[in-house]
């Protein structure tokens, strides 16, 4: 859990960001767990997020999510252990493998998506929907203006 | 490096702010390379935001990085070896040490400091300083908002 420091009003965006990330992520391993997906690490969140539904092969998921080959494969090893993810042969290259969630892996990102609107909802409460609402367009353009 | 997916508007804010994270920390990583910090990995941002001037505790590093004690202790022994951080007595417990920052780690903690600087006056040209201000505002609520 973070200690925030207490004054961050200086503090780069990419702290502020951090910060607030990393609770978020906090709280929503207490919501997983709390849904029965008590095996879940927040090293797990930089994979999901990067899985399409079709699959994907590994060093395509790597880049996506801005891993080394190497650190993306253990963490899909673990991932497929745990029964999130497993491996199938690429029907556009038999030698080559996709990753793609398992039914237990779909259940845990119906129930990271229902705790996301639900951490949304009760941040809105704090601090008003309509700056939420700003957020997510500030936030959005960000995205577009840092794309490579 | 991040592949933004074509359309991100309904992701989740913790999606969209992991991806800004992301792309900014790349940014920073190809800044601090070329100001000759060739040898740091985007994993060291995780640890460096966190270390006091005074030095810290490995379990309370860890604790406030939000990791376990074993990986931070292997991003410790990293950033040793690399020469940004040392370990010394601690004064009130002889038997424990601090980890604090070398030489080399503030230099480099400097051109962080000056490199989001310059990305954030960047992305202020983006999307206009006033929304900056704003966000930085709306982060900061939501830094106290999600604290524990």
């Amino acid at each position: 859990m973070s200690e925030a420091t207490p004054d961050e009003s200086g503090a780069p965006l990419l702290r502020l960001m951090g910060l607030i990330h990393q609770q978020v992520s906090s709280e929503l391993m207490r919501r997983l767990a709390a849904a029965g997906f008590t095996d879940t690490r927040m090293a797990h969140n930089a994979v999901f997020p990067h899985v399409p539904s079709e699959g994907i092969r590994l060093v395509d998921l790597a880049a996506r999510a801005g891993m080394t080959k190497q650190a993306m494969s253990e963490l899909v090893v673990d991932l497929e252990a745990l029964g999130y993810l497993r491996r199938r042969p690429d029907p556009s290259d038999g030698r080559a493998k996709l990753i793609e969630f398992t039914k237990r892996g779909w259940s845990s990102v119906e129930v990271s998506l229902v705790s996301f609107a639900a951490i949304e909802a009760e941040l809105a409460d704090d601090i008003g929907a309509g700056r939420m609402r700003e957020l997510r367009r500030t936030l959005l353009d960000l995205v577009a203006a840092t794309s490579p």
